[in-house]
């Protein structure tokens, strides 16, 4: 049988059990993070022996500029030669979201403003996982980078992927956005390190990328002492096309986001009966061929689908309800629909806007809000790294002319101190 | 003896326990979001009844416009005129902050751009507590309604501060920033209601507001199936101050933010010893009378004190270190110290900028960063009610001059599916 399910988009509904955590991680989070937090170094060295196996001195923490080097001579050409242009690419797309502190003059003297300064210092964590993704290193770097914040630290684990040592592609992306300073460490001791500092390592004031469940919980255990990024969940594709798209195309998009792991989502959504049915074949074609098959199939299988809609138009409907992080329009006409799409992280148009072009390549952030959150917030981009201050210079006459409102609407609030702070300036003024 | 502390800045260290919830407080917020969740409006007025001791219909809930026009009969002309002009200024101010999406056209075709959209629903939480406060109404509602929310709801509980009824300064403030949707709900079920919905309370994609520990627990546990602002903490205020600065000013400003609770913080950094002790007897004087004295006296004197530094530039470490949520800068040229700034929420600059100015008039924001948070983040602003869409249209020249670029990048990264989605579209056209 087949393993899309085609239906009615009215039947479906996407459930996906999300993992919080469990008491016990919960607990086993907040023992790391308040031994590190007490004992520092000490303890950062002894659960990285612990749970990364890996037997290290506070001098070894920090990655030397030789291995860096020796990471250079381990990736090849065509790597360097697209991931500098990769960089070249995201920094230009962020750069024009960067935006200046205002003032607000006004004839009575006043000034008014909204000052935008970078954060100090920012941690990125780099997960040591099954894979590597250098490509994750450049999305999270280069907008803390492009906000202008100056002091940027990596975190990983001290070897990746079963491999001994860091991969040389996340050292080489790491060096290729700017990251002076990097780690070997990872796991909650990691992020316990970046919040509350040790010997070797100095406290930031935001801690951004992805990892396991462990790191997830450490980072909402230290939100407040720090800033965090969004807690991502599984990726999800939502493609919106009519008869007139590639079948091939759209089952080799939705395969590239099955292959991520088993909860990843990927859904198509049409009109058409006669793509639905292609779109079905051509994914159980091109899975039988795909290294990461196992993966694929069991995310096709259980959050994969084929949705019914009678127009175009109801299929913006459910692409505004479910608000999925990445969205594709392959339809004959698909900037006629770009006004109607609410909620989608980010919108790929046309038959040549395949994810992975965003994914690596195109310019724009590829950290992108997961589980219908693209109702409310967005994809990383330099705002993230900038904190505002409000200046307000009041004049003299200003305050001579609203005083007296000010007083009323604290003393309206119960708050006479406020009233009296306004007074006693009007009253040496002789009022 | 003097209840002002007059110490080394050194000797300081601002210690707050700031009230994170029992296991037990925790417990009840749980229990009242999963049955307002599971049985909707019947929960949601058997607490009510139940914790706000109002007996109420479903049909009940919602404010009618005849209690909104009664409203304006009760409070007085002088509120009403202040509260206007209030609202125009707070709206032009936060005017100044609206972006465009925008877009970046390429030489190939290809078009990458960022989409700005306003949130569709947000929820006000209004406290009905000891006091009420008209002007935070006008603080969240404002830069919702800039940014160009469409819907906008306010939720406070069904009396304040001891009167039977909703404060009139409430209604009125929230009518003047342009609400059309109150409810009469209150504690941790509002909270519950906005976030999941009702029969009666359609929900909402943010929810923001101060309240209560119910409250911030609440918001926090929402917090994923909505977005919320901040949990605000107690309200601060550094005065740096050189020998030039009146301390009749001084105390007076230090007062309004004393008689806010016992856990507000007021400080005065300032290397002149004169001033000092000036400031000490004017607090102890100033004190005397206030009908919150009682307040005020415990809030100085368990977080309030006079830091003695060797100069302002040493001052303005002291700020930087505690990120104050609220900066007073009176000196003889205060804007000289505008740029060594680094951390501070709002910053008010010289004699005639006393912070009830910007509370409640000028048009900043009120609503600040509190606990050295101004370190990442940012006054409540128009950005908080937006949300970013990335849009990416790819030519097939860019897809053809850079697609073996994109499938490097992923199978770097072990990402097969990845790269096919590119390869099948350039074997299309041939390559």
């Amino acid at each position: 049988m087949a393993i899309v399910r085609i239906m009615r988009a009215e039947q479906f509904g996407l459930k996906r059990e999300v993992e919080y955590g469990s008491p016990e991680q919960n607990e086993v989070v907040r023992t790391i993070i308040a031994d590190v937090r007490n004992e520092g170094d000490a303890a950062l060295l002894r659960y990285t022996a612990k749970l990364d196996r890996a037997e290290l001195t506070a001098a070894e923490l920090r990655v030397t500029q030789a291995e860096i080097d020796a990471a250079y001579d381990q990736v090849d050409a065509a790597f360097l030669t697209a991931i500098r242009e990769a960089a070249v690419n995201i920094r230009s797309f962020h750069e024009k979201q960067k935006r200046n502190s205002w003032m607000d003059l006004q004839p009575d003297g006043t000034l008014l403003g909204q000052i935008l300064r970078p954060l100090k210092r920012v941690g990125v964590y780099v997960p040591g996982g099954k894979a590597a993704y250098p490509s994750s290193v450049l999305m999270n770097v280069i907008p803390a980078q492009v906000a202008g914040v100056p002091e940027i630290v990596m975190v990983t684990p001290p070897s990746t992927g079963g491999r001994d040592g860091i991969d040389p592609g996340i050292l080489v992306a790491a060096a290729e956005s700017g990251v002076k300073e990097m780690y070997r460490v990872g796991g909650a001791q990691a992020i316990a390190a970046l919040a509350h500092g040790t010997e070797t390592i100095a406290p930031v004031d935001k801690i951004c990328g992805p990892g396991n469940i462990y790191i997830a919980l450490a980072k909402r255990e230290v939100f407040g002492a720090v800033d965090i990024d969004s807690i991502a969940g599984p990726s999800e594709i939502i493609v919106l096309a009519d008869e007139f798209a590639d079948p091939a195309y759209i089952a080799a998009d939705l395969l590239s986001q099955a292959e991520h792991d088993e909860m990843a989502s990927s859904i198509l959504v049409t009109p058409s009966e006669q793509l639905a049915s292609a779109v079905a074949a051509e994914v159980e074609r091109q899975l039988a061929t795909l290294p990461r098959q196992a993966i694929a199939r069991a995310s096709i299988d259980s959050y994969g689908a084929v949705l019914m809609v009678d127009s175009l138009e109801a299929g913006i409907d459910v692409v505004n309800k479910l608000a999925p992080e990445h969205l594709e329009v392959l339809t004959a006409d698909p900037m006629r629909l770009l006004g109607l799409i609410e909620n989608a992280g980010a919108i790929f148009l046309g038959p040549y806007s395949s994810e992975p072009v965003g994914d690596y390549f195109a310019g724009p952030n590829h950290i992108i809000p997961t589980n219908g959150t693209a109702r409310f917030s967005s994809p990383v981009n330099v705002d993230d790294f900038l904190k505002k201050s409000s200046l307000i210079y009041y004049s003299k006459e200003a305050l001579l002319a609203n005083g007296d409102k000010i007083m009323t609407l604290a003393r309206q609030e119960g708050l006479e101190a406020h009233a009296r702070a306004i007074q006693i300036r009007l009253e040496r003024e002789g009022r």
